[in-house]
C-alpha cells in the first residue's frame, strides 16, 4: 500500500473548461488545493484529483456529474476527508466534488423525529444545531464526519449497539447518477415496502454508485438521564466476557466501549487521566433516572462476575465528556506513543460468541510485531479495531502490519465475521471481497455496478473491481 | 383488478420433460395443484403457473431456475400464500417454485442471537422451536407467514414499533439467482461496511431479483415482564395524538394497535368479547418488571390527557393472548361482517406528525362508500390498513374500491408517506410506483431489474415494468 501508485486517465481540454466555465474560482487546479483533497487518514500516499469543484446545491453536483460523465472522467465525492481505508483517493485522477459548502440542516421534523441535511454537514453541527429540540442523532463514529460521508460508507461507531448503524438510521437520501439525474431514494415514512430498497443500495457504496446529496435522518429524544462508568478487568478476555453477557441478557447499553492496556496508556498520555493502565471497559447508560439505575447495577453485577473491579462512576456532564472525549481521540493518541508514526487500521467485526477468542488470537500476533499497537472497539457489536503504529520510512513495517491485517482479517472472516465493521472497503479492503462474498456476491456487486455506472466513472477502482 | 387477466408465455415441452425428469412426482401440473399456487388473500382473480416444483433444497431451487432461464420461463417463489397484493400470482404464467417443504431451522446461535432457516420456516413456527433458548424472534405480521415471504415483502406488524421490520432483522440470505448461481449476501456479523448492501437489495425485492432459500435473523432474549392493556378514545383522532405523544417522548413500547369502532365491532363478534365499540389502542410494554410498570403508568398518563379511558390491563399470558389474537384476527373478523364479501386492503404509512389527518380525511370517504370497511393500524409506525368488504359481484363496488384506494394513497404520498408500509408492491401498487419514487428511482429499479434477471424470468411483471 505504501508505494501504491495513482494511474489518471486523461483529463480531456473540454471538461476542464466546461467547469471552469460553469463554477468559475468554485473550481480549482491548484496544487494545493488538488493534494489536500487526494489524502485520508490512512497510510496511502497522496493521490490528488486533477481538479475540485466546491458544490453548493445538488444541482451543482448534478451538472459537474454530467459533464465527467460525458468526458469519461472520474468523479469523486469529498466530505470531511476523515476516511480511514484510502476511500476517496483518484487512483485514477478525474474531478473531486468538494461537498463540505453544502451545510445547511433544510428541515427539522422533530414532531416526527425526523432531520433532513445537506451532505457536507457534520455530525458534531448537527447535533449543536439541533440540541434545543430536545432530539439528538446517535451514531458517532468519533471523527466529526459529514453525515454524506457517514452514509457512504456505512458508518456507525460507539453508540450503535443501541441505536444502529447508518443502515438504519437513514430514512432517504438525494443522490446523484452519474448522468446527472436526481434520485429521491424514499419518502419520509418510518417503513416501506414500496419496491427495490434504493436507500439501502447507496448507503455504504462508496460514492461508487451515485454522489449522496442531502439526506433525512432518525433522530431521538434526548435521554432523561445518563451514566457512565469505566470497570476494569484482568484481561480482555474477561472484559468480552463480560460484554456478551450483557448482551446476551438484553440489557439496553448505549455505549459499551473495550481498551486494551496499550491503548489506556495511550489515552492516559495524550488526554493527562490517570486510568489503570489495564483492560477497560467504558459504559454508557441512557433510559430513565430509575431505569438507567436499573441497567447500571445489572451490568456492574455481571462485570463483577467476571474479574471487573475498580467501577468508578460519572453521573456529571464534564465528566462523562472527559471519559468520551478519551476514547474519541484513542486514535490521536495512538499516533502520540510513536512520534512521527504513521497509523494503520484494521477494523473487523464478528458474531459476538467469537470475539474472545479473535480478540485473544489477534493480540498473540501484535505481542510478537516489531511496531507497538493497541486494540480498541466497539465491543457491543463483535467489533473491533487494531491500529498499528508504523515507522513512515521503513518499508519491512509496512510489510509486516499488511501481512497481520492479512490474518486478523483472516481469522475474522473464518469466524463468519467481517473485513469491515464501518470503514467501508475504500482500497485496503478490497483484496478481501472474493473471500468475503465469494465469486457469486462480488459478481452481483459487480453488475450492480455496471448498471448504475456504465462508464465506470464513480470513484472507479474502488469496492470491486471493474473487470472480473 | 377485479377482470385482470393473465398472459402466459409459452411453456416449452423441453422445459417441462426436464423439470418431470429432474424432480419427478415433486413436479406438478394439476390444475388443483396450479390453481392453489395462482391465488393469494387479495381480490384478483386465481392466476395458476402452468406447473409448481415442491423444493427440498437450494439446489433444487438452482436447478429449477437454471431451467427456466434456459428457457425463458416465468419463475415464481411461493412461501406461504398469504400475501394480500397479488404478489406472486402468475400474470405471465410459468413455473412456481414451492418452498414450503424447505422448513428446517438450520442453526440456532443463541449466544449471538442468531438463527438460520429454510425459507419456509414460519414465523409461529420458528417462535415454537427457539422457546426454550429463552429467546424469541419479534416481526409478527399477524399471517402464520414464511420467513422467506417475509423477507421478500419487507414485513413487518405490531412489533415493528420497537425491533423494526425485516429490514432490520436479517442479517443475511441465501439467494438463487435466475442463472442458479448461489449467492451469501453476507457473513453473521451484527454489521459490516463491506460493499453493497445485497441482504437489503433482496429484502422488499418480491422475488423479482433472486429467490431467497435461507435466512439469518436476529432474536431477542424473551422480556423478563410482559403487560398489556386496552384503552378506549373518544375518537380516532385522541387516540392518534396520544399515540404520537408516546412515540415523541421516546417510550420504548413494543407494541401500540389502533382499532376503529367498526374493527373492535368485527372482533367481538368473531372473538366473542365485549370490548366498548370505540376507538382504541392496544399496548404492549416489554422489559424489566420496573420498566414495564414504569413505560406503563407514563402511557396511562399520556393517554388520559387525551381521552383515553377504561383502561384494562392483561398481565397474564391467557389474557394477553385473548386481545393480541382478537388484533391478529382482525382481517378475518372483518371478513365476517359482511358475509360472502371479499376484502380489498390497502396499507399507507406516513411521517407519524400526519397521520391523525390522513387517518380522519380517509375516515371521511370512508362513511360514504356504499360498503362496510374497518380502519386497524401499527400507529407508532405512522401505518394502517383499511379493509374494504366488497360484495363479490358487484363490479361497481369493485370501482369505488379502487378508486378510493387512490384517494388514500394519493393522500399519503401528498404527506411524504408511502404507497405501501408492509404489504409490498404486488401487483395492486405498480400503479403508484412513479407517483412515489419519481421516473428517476423508477428507472434505478428498472436499471436494477435489468442488470440481475436480464431475460426477465423471475415473477414477471411485478414491481416496476420491464418497459420503460
Amino acid at each position: 500500500m505504501h508505494d501504491l501508485k495513482a494511474v489518471p486517465r486523461e483529463l480531456p481540454a473540454a471538461c476542464v473548461q466546461a467547469l471552469a466555465a460553469r463554477f468559475g474560482d468554485r473550481f480549482s487546479q491548484s496544487t494545493a488545493v488538488c493534494e489536500h483533497h487526494g489524502r485520508d487518514e490512512s497510510p496511502y500516499p497522496t493521490m490528488p484529483p486533477q481538479g475540485v469543484v466546491f458544490a453548493e446545491s445538488t444541482e451543482d453536483v448534478a451538472g459537474v456529474a454530467a459533464l465527467c460523465n460525458a468526458h469519461r472522467v472520474p468523479l469523486i465525492a469529498y466530505g470531511a476527508g476523515s476516511s480511514l481505508e484510502g476511500n476517496f483517493l483518484a487512483v485514477e485522477g478525474g474531478i473531486v466534488v468538494d461537498l463540505s459548502r453544502m451545510n445547511r440542516i433544510l428541515s427539522v421534523h422533530s414532531e416526527d423525529l425526523t432531520v433532513t441535511v445537506q451532505a457536507g454537514v457534520t455530525r458534531k453541527q448537527l447535533n449543536d444545531e439541533i440540541r434545543d429540540t430536545g432530539l439528538f442523532f446517535p451514531i458517532d463514529p468519533g471523527a466529526d464526519a459529514s453525515l454524506g460521508g457517514m452514509c457512504a460508507t456505512r458508518a456507525s461507531g460507539t453508540n450503535a449497539v443501541r441505536y444502529g448503524t447508518m443502515r438504519e438510521n437513514v430514512l432517504n437520501l438525494t443522490v446523484v447518477t452519474p448522468a446527472g439525474d436526481i434520485v429521491h431514494t424514499a419518502r419520509r415514512a418510518r417503513k416501506s415496502s414500496a419496491g427495490y430498497d434504493l436507500t439501502r443500495l447507496y448507503v455504504g457504496s462508496e460514492g461508487t454508485l451515485g454522489i449522496i446529496t442531502e439526506a433525512t435522518v432518525r433522530l431521538y429524544p434526548q435521554p432523561e438521564a445518563v451514566s457512565a462508568a469505566v470497570c476494569h478487568f484482568p484481561s480482555v478476555d474477561d472484559a468480552v466476557a463480560a460484554v456478551i453477557e450483557v448482551i446476551q441478557l438484553g440489557v439496553p447499553i448505549a455505549r459499551v466501549e473495550l481498551m486494551d492496556a496499550n491503548g489506556v496508556k495511550a489515552v492516559n498520555n495524550y488526554s493527562k487521566l490517570a486510568l489503570r493502565e489495564s483492560p477497560l471497559l467504558l459504559f454508557e447508560f441512557h433510559g430513565t433516572a430509575a431505569g438507567v439505575k436499573e441497567q447500571a447495577a445489572l451490568v456492574q453485577e455481571i462485570a463483577s462476575s467476571h474479574g471487573g473491579e475498580d467501577f468508578e462512576w460519572a453521573e456529571r456532564p464534564e465528566d462523562r465528556t472527559r471519559l468520551w472525549s478519551a476514547r474519541h481521540t484513542a486514535y490521536f493518541a495512538g499516533l502520540q506513543m510513536r512520534p512521527g508514526c504513521r497509523a494503520s487500521t484494521t477494523d473487523v467485526c464478528v458474531p459476538i460468541s467469537r470475539l474472545a477468542d479473535c480478540i485473544a488470537q489477534t493480540n498473540e500476533d501484535l505481542v510478537k510485531a516489531s511496531f507497538p499497537s493497541l486494540i480498541v472497539g466497539h465491543v457491543g457489536d463483535g467489533n473491533f479495531h487494531v491500529q498499528m503504529l508504523l515507522d513512515p520510512e521503513s518499508e519491512t513495517e509496512f510489510e509486516e502490519a499488511e501481512a497481520l491485517n492479512h490474518r486478523i482479517v483472516e481469522r475474522a472472516l473464518a469466524m463468519d465475521g467481517t473485513c469491515t465493521g464501518e470503514h467501508g472497503v475504500g482500497l485496503h479492503k478490497m483484496q478481501f471481497m472474493h473471500a468475503e462474498h465469494g465469486d457469486e456476491g462480488v459478481a452481483v456487486m459487480r453488475a450492480l455496478k455496471h448498471a448504475l455506472d456504465p462508464n465506470n466513472i464513480l470513484n472507479p477502482g474502488k469496492i470491486v473491481s471493474w473487470l472480473a
